[in-house]
């Protein structure tokens, strides 16, 4: 048994089970032992930015790390702005980096770079395998430090001659930590913040919205008469009818804003204090109100639901029905192509139990309101601001739940900077519907650019917010990596295309062709 | 004017006329300057790889930098891949990051990240503008450290408010320093190891492969018997008829041994002793012959192309003609599409003053030979191994040369890396014709599989190797970016559509469908 098999078995003991990949030379012994250890499935990418980003999607459905493996500096470089997403969504990745052999590292061949240097920003654990006797150890670190709690990308460092030389046999699995107990003085002060007749409310992420915790967080509204917001992004947020319907702190600061007005304790569970996503000239980027207190019931990695559980108990509210969606059927839209009748569409026809991997931009923003009472469904947003996370979390999260639809409604310019992962749906044959909203431009940075204060952009700003000149033809690039598509230019074609798609076995692409607005 | 106005008239100032870009938020004011300040070309890529690659493929051909424009870290991130090549192609990148303004950055907003971190692996300079009135001062000095000599990727950090806040004006630009004269002990040493009767090399690269350096390196050769050879891989190479032909170190460590058997001193210009591209278990990584003295030349930033006039006067060969490689009318090929055949399409079809940007890896194994003799060109080389560098790179060498063809030869596994960079072909109407060596597989892993001693691929492994299931469709995924396209799967067809795309206006694909083989 060499290095690479003695990491993979420890890997598959460890629960590890998938490795997306791309991989190179200095990776070729992990490759042979796919076939040498049982347990693996190897799932290649074109490009690696599908790849991490598929282990992002994995990460977050499985509620477990897959694996990566990538070539060298470069090809982690390539995978770094997804693995920024997988931390900023507490996803537990093993981020496998080959490397040259230990001896040739110091020779600075072209492919040298300073691999931990760039893994540094995005992991939140990283090793370099020194010895192939070492490295079943050090998986098995990996494995403990990517599943936290909280959960991070923990990376490991594969010089290629710890991979190649002997072995003497995997490692066992290490244990994982559980969520620590919430703290009796935290919980404590945000109880007594609930009972002051203040004006409270709950910002809420992680742990925090979970299912249960959701229940609880609505009994403790209906008791307290809290505000329940979650982050704006979220990793993984339960929706649909029979779940708590969580508001969202708003994208824009000034309607965040007026989201937190008024509020006098702010209670963060599993979240931060909100600051603002960009600065903008001459506004507070800290979003908390003046003369607000801010309250921590839970950090990452403590226990929210339980913490949330406490707080009802405490309010006499545990037994409380929570406040939950009901069922409300949409009837399919007629009519142009808008958010609004987009979002209907979705509505009409989401299928019970979908993943919706929404990283739709400008033109999703109806999206939450109208699937509200859709049928229960999980729903996975850009929790970094990297975008490209669409296509290829959708090839996780297909890959960690197979028998569950995946729909992924993806804005034109975030789908572009990953686009190759369409053809890993097609070579795995995942059943992933995508939904491309082609409006054409950045529109989010055509709203940005006036509220930065750059007024009156002339043509050639312009030029750099639009992808017309040529427009993308979405169905043509599918069709080039094998994934079939429809375009639809009106509400009725994109039902219909959605009603198709979410229908066929296997992948199936839509370009909705927005209106002009 | 506010800091990103002076910035850019900074920048134009020194002679950088045009920004690769993919800006978000961070960098509307740099992306409204566009329009306020004259002289400078914004060009869009549709994924960072893309940017970063044009603007290296630009600085190998126009000899200055271009600036590029990326968003915050994950935008770096994106570029990191094609600026480690543009790193080992010392090629001056002025690399404009945007960042959040000063007083966001602490507050850890979702796209926040470690910037100098992800940028100093690939940069010889990197700053961090912290005011408006600083930032021209820090610009100038960004293409000063990028032009060297030797170029480099200067990073330039700019906080959001750096860039809207009020400015005093642009920097004037800093003088640029010129190559350092040759080290006499230096040029003594290699004199005397080519007087010495016994056999020499000299490696080369960098100024050392310019053409007049070539040219003092061939009488060289004439007068001592010493043997010339470039690095395997090359920022640029003058080649074809009227250019001394420069044999290149091979790949594979085995034949490089070969090529340096019996050399009993190695000159090195602009190079660093040689060592394997990758390590193989049971194999020597430096490949210089045991025994073998080691003669420093020049080192990058010195100048070559004086140090070899000289060694030529010492030789008393400073009047000798060079040995140009004769204009070689090559046939169009028939029959099955090779290698081969390939490359004989190239050099009967080859215009005048080509630039090949060349990314063919194993398909393209016969291209060197064949156009030793066709008309004069340039060829740039994947210099740092990440590959996705070769669609980017065409980009910028067609907009730093207008009046010349782009030829780019590209393998199917890198070319799908940053296929993005078609669109932007497209949208700026360049002259660049691609083929794509379409073999449906990561052709060089299957071969590198081997010879890491990894033997017996299993299907689990071939699989991760292979671009098959489903075949790329590459003239529907250039459709899909507007750039028009042929599959070819002769070697006369080869030639039909070269003869066609090179004669067209603007963008052209070709699919090269390879034999199997």
């Amino acid at each position: 048994m060499n290095g690479a098999q003695s990491l993979l078995q420890t890997l598959v003991d460890a629960g590890v089970e998938v490795c997306f990949t791309n991989p190179g030379t200095s990776e070729m012994h992990f490759v042979a032992a796919l076939d040498l250890q049982d347990g693996m499935r190897g799932v290649l990418g074109l490009f690696e930015g599908a790849v991490t980003g598929a282990a992002d999607g994995y990460a977050r459905m499985a509620g477990r790390p897959a694996c990566t493996l990538l070539h060298l500096g470069p090809g982690l470089a390539n995978g770094l702005a997804n693995l920024h997403n997988a931390r900023r969504a507490f996803s537990p990745v093993v981020n496998v980096v080959g490397e040259h052999a230990t001896y040739h590292r110091a020779l600075d061949a072209p492919l040298t770079s300073d691999i931990a240097g760039f893994a540094g920003p995005v992991s939140g654990w990283v090793r370099s395998a020194e010895s192939a006797e070492a490295v079943a150890a050090d998986a098995a670190q990996a494995v403990q430090a990517a599943q936290g709690p909280p959960g991070c990308v923990a990376t490991l460092i594969l010089p290629a001659d710890t991979a190649w030389n002997a072995a003497q046999g995997p490692a066992p699995p290490l244990p994982s930590a559980a969520l620590k107990a919430p703290n009796p003085p935290q919980v404590d002060a945000a109880l007594a913040a609930l009972r002051s007749g203040e004006p409270c409310a709950l910002l809420m992420n992680g742990e925090g919205v979970r299912e249960a915790a959701l229940r609880a967080a609505s009994r403790i509204q209906q008791a307290s008469g809290a505000k329940l917001l979650g982050d704006t992004f979220l990793a993984r947020i339960p929706r649909g009818a029979g779940r708590v319907e969580l508001p969202r702190l708003p994208y824009f600061a000034e309607q965040a804003e007026q989201a937190l007005a008024g509020i006098r304790h702010l209670i963060l569970v599993d979240a931060k204090a909100p600051v603002s996503f960009f600065a903008y000239p001459g506004r507070a980027s800290e979003l908390t109100p003046s003369g607000c207190a801010v309250h921590t019931l839970t950090e990452r990695g403590e226990d929210a639901p339980a913490a949330l559980t406490e707080l009802a108990e405490g309010l006499d509210a545990a037994r409380l029905p929570p406040q939950i969606s009901a069922l409300r059927q949409v009837r399919p839209p007629h009519g142009p192509l808008t958010p609004e009748s987009a979002a209907a569409a979705v509505a009409a026809l989401l299928p019970e139990n979908a993943i919706i991997v929404n990283e739709a931009a400008t033109s999703g923003f109806a999206m939450a309101g109208m699937t509200a009472g859709a049928p229960p469904h999980d729903v996975l947003d850009l929790t970094g601001g990297a975008i490209g996370m669409g296509i290829p979390a959708a090839v996780g999260a297909a890959i960690a739940c197979p028998d569950r639809r995946v729909l992924n409604l993806e804005a034109d310019g975030s789908g572009m900077y990953t686009v190759q992962a369409l053809w890993t749906q097609a070579r795995e044959g995942l059943d992933v519907t995508t939904v491309i909203f082609s409006n054409r431009k950045y529109a989010i940075l055509q709203v940005e650019f006036m509220r930065v204060g750059a007024h009156n952009p002339g043509p050639k700003a312009m030029d750099m917010l639009q992808l017309d000149r040529p427009d993308l033809d979405w169905v043509a690039l599918a069709a080039g990596m094998g994934v079939p598509g429809r375009r639809a230019d009106s509400a009725e074609a994109l039902h219909a295309a959605l009603a198709e798609g979410l229908a066929s076995p296997g992948p199936f692409l839509i370009e909705a062709v927005m209106a002009p607005g």
